[in-house]
C-alpha cells in the first residue's frame, strides 16, 4: 500500500513514534501487565501520566506557577461555554473578536451569560482576513480572539505583546486549537488559553486549558462542579474519570515535542507553509483564499475555482496517497492541514503534484 | 511476567479481542493507511463507527426508534448537571434516591437548577443497603436512580417494572454508568439512562446516553449547544469533534457483546458473583459489608475488619498477579469489581486464595 499523506484537519497526523508507544502501551502499559486501557485513573501509574503531561504542557509553554495547566474533556467547543459561565456575570461585557466559524461559536455561547461585543468581524468577507479596525472597550471581562482560524487559514501574527496591541489592560483569552505550540511565543501574554488536543498536542477527547490563577479570585457564580474551573484545578484535573487515553496520547506527543525542540518544529513549520504558499502564488491555476499577511502556517487554504478541474485534481492526489485536502464546505476548493507532525516531505509531494496537475491541465 | 487479574473498579478490564482490535487500528484503521488516532471525525470511515456504535448500542439494549441514542464526553458526571439542566426548569421538582456517592452528587448537581426532593438515602448507614422505605411526590419532573453503587456494592434488582415499582408515571432516569449491559432488562422502562462507558462498554473518554425522544418536547430552557441533548441529537453526537478513540473502542466492546450474547454474560456474571459471595458468606474471616438482598453482581466489597491482615491479604493478592481489588476509602477493605470481561477463572483464583489466606491466618 502506498504511503499516506496526511492532510486532515483533526484529528489529524500524529508522530510515528508516538502512535508506536500507544500502540504499545495498548497491550502492556509500564510494565504493569495491563493495557492503558483497562488501568485505573487513580492507578499510581496513571495519575503519573496526568500530572507528568500537566507539567510538561506548562514547561513547553513557559508558563509559571501563577498558571493552572487542566486537561478536561468536551472540546474546544465546550470551553466556548465554559468561560462565560465561569468568568462573565451578567451585565458584564465580554469581547470577541470574530475571525471565523468557531470564533463565531465561542461568541453565541456567550450571550447566553452577558453581554457580548464584537469588537470586529470579518464574517462579511467570508473571513478571509483577520480585522484590523477593531473596536475594543476600555472596560470588559475578558478580550477573546482565535489565534488561527482552521477552517478559514487565517491567523493571528503578532509583532508586539497582544494586550499591548489591543490596547487592553483587562484578561485575554484565546483559542488556540490550531496553533498551540507550533510556533515559539509568550504564551504567559495570554491570561487564559485553551486548545482541543487533536491537531498539534495529540488526538481527539483531550483538551488543554492554562490560565492565570489570579483569575478564580474574581466573583464567581455557584457553577455546576464539573464545569467549575476552580473544581477541575483542585482536582488537578480528575474531578471524575479522566479521557485517559486521551490524555496520554497528548502526553506522549509533548515529549515529542519537547526531543524536536519547538525553535526546530517553528522552523520546519515555517519551512513547509513557505513552500506551499510560494507554490500557490507561482501557479496560475491555483489560487489562496485569504489575504497574504494573514495566512495560516497551518492550514492552507486554496483554490482553482472550476469544479470540474478541482474534482480532477483530488483524484490525482487520492491516487497519490494524499488524504484530507478536501476544503470545508464554507471555503470549498483545497486546504491542507501542515500541523508540527507532517514532514517537508509531505508538503513537497503535494507541491509536486500541483506542479504535475498545473502542466497536464494547462 | 505472571498473568495479571485486573478487578479495578473503573478503566477497566476489557476483552482481550477487543484490546488487540483496538491495537491493530492505532497502526492501520480499517485498511486506510492511517491509525485511528489521526483520521478525521468526518471521514466516512469514522462516521461509520459513531453510527455503528449508537445503532448497536440501541439495538443490545433493545430500544427502539422513539429513543436517541448519544455518545457524548464528560462522564456520568456531566449527566449529573446536563440532566436538570435540560429537565429541570426553575420551580420544577426532580426526585433522587441517594443510595451512594455518585447518586449523591447527581442530586447536588440538581440544586442548582430546581428543587430537589430525596424519596430516601442510606447515607447515615454509610449506603450499605438499598432503601426500601420511599416518600415519592405524585408529581415531579422526575425520578433519578444509580442501578449499581460503584463504591459501596449494591445493586437494584427489580422483580417488576421499575415504574410500577415506585408507583409513577412521570419520567424514570438512570444512571448505569456501572452495570449497564451487564445484565438483561427492559431498558425501555427507564425514559433516560446514561453510563460512562468505562466498565461494561468500553475505555474512558465516552458516554452513552439514551433517552425517551418525546423529552425533548417538554419545555426547555435556552441551554448552551454542547449541553443541549436535542443538539446533540440533532448533529448525531458530532457538534464538534468527539473522544473518536473512546468512542471506537465502546463499539469494539459492544460488537464483544453481541458475540458473546447478553444472556450469556449475565449467566456468567451471576455465576462469577455467586462464587464471591458464597466464598464471603463461608467465610470466618471475610465478610461482606452490604444487605444480602441489595448486592451488587459488578463490585463486591468485602472487608476483615484487622488493618494488619488486610494489608496481608493485599500484599498476597499482588504477588499472585491480583489487581485492584482495594476497596474504595469510604468502604475499606476489598473489592472485587467483576465487570463481563472478567472470566470466571480471575474470580476463581481471588476465592482461592481467600481460602488459603484464611487457612494460614486461622
Amino acid at each position: 500500500m502506498k504511503q499516506k499523506i496526511n492532510f486532515y484537519s483533526g484529528p489529524s497526523i500524529l508522530p510515528k513514534q508516538v502512535i508506536e508507544q500507544a500502540q504499545a502501551s495498548i497491550e502492556n502499559f509500564e510494565n504493569t501487565g495491563l493495557s492503558i486501557l483497562e488501568i485505573s485513573h487513580r492507578s499510581k501509574e496513571f495519575v503519573a501520566v496526568m500530572e507528568g503531561a500537566r507539567a510538561l504542557a506548562k514547561e513547553l509553554m513557559g508558563l509559571g506557577d501563577n498558571y493552572e495547566v487542566l486537561y478536561m474533556q468536551g472540546g474546544a467547543s465546550s470551553q466556548f461555554y465554559m468561560i462565560p459561565y465561569n468568568f462573565l456575570l451578567a451585565g458584564q461585557t465580554g469581547v470577541y473578536i470574530d475571525t471565523g466559524t468557531w470564533a463565531n461559536g465561542a461568541l453565541e455561547q456567550a450571550k447566553l451569560f452577558g453581554n457580548v461585543h464584537i469588537a470586529a468581524s470579518s464574517k462579511n468577507e467570508n473571513y478571509n482576513h483577520i480585522p484590523k479596525q477593531l473596536d475594543i472597550p476600555g472596560e470588559a471581562a475578558y478580550l477573546h480572539l482565535t489565534t488561527n482560524n482552521t477552517i478559514f487559514g487565517t491567523q493571528y501574527h503578532f509583532t508586539e505583546n497582544p494586550k499591548k496591541h489591543f490596547g487592553i489592560d483587562y484578561p485575554l483569552f484565546a483559542d488556540m486549537s490550531s496553533d498551540i505550540l507550533s510556533r515559539k511565543m509568550d504564551f504567559s501574554a495570554f491570561d487564559l488559553i485553551y486548545a482541543g488536543a487533536q491537531k498539534n498536542i495529540g488526538t481527539s477527547g483531550a483538551t488543554l486549558i492554562a490560565f492565570r490563577k489570579e483569575l478564580l479570585q474574581k466573583q464567581r457564580k455557584p457553577l455546576p462542579a464539573m464545569l467549575d474551573y476552580a473544581v477541575q484545578a483542585a482536582n488537578q484535573s480528575m474531578k471524575n474519570t479522566p479521557a485517559s487515553f486521551s490524555v496520554y496520547v497528548s502526553y506522549l506527543t509533548l515529549q515529542w515535542i519537547k526531543e524536536q525542540r519547538l525553535e526546530k518544529i517553528e522552523a520546519q513549520n515555517n519551512r513547509k507553509a513557505q513552500t506551499l504558499y510560494d507554490a500557490i502564488d507561482a501557479s496560475s491555476l491555483f489560487k489562496g483564499t485569504v489575504a497574504k499577511e494573514d495566512r495560516s502556517l497551518m492550514n492552507v487554504c486554496f483554490v482553482i475555482g472550476d469544479a470540474a478541474l478541482e474534482k480532477k485534481f483530488s483524484e490525482l492526489a487520492t491516487e497519490n496517497g494524499i488524504v484530507g485536502i478536501e476544503g470545508h464546505r464554507s471555503v470549498g476548493g483545497f486546504r491542507a492541514s501542515i500541523y508540527n507532525a507532517m514532514p517537508q516531505s509531505g508538503v513537497d509531494t503535494l507541491v509536486q503534484l500541483m506542479e504535475e496537475f498545473e502542466r497536464i491541465s494547462g
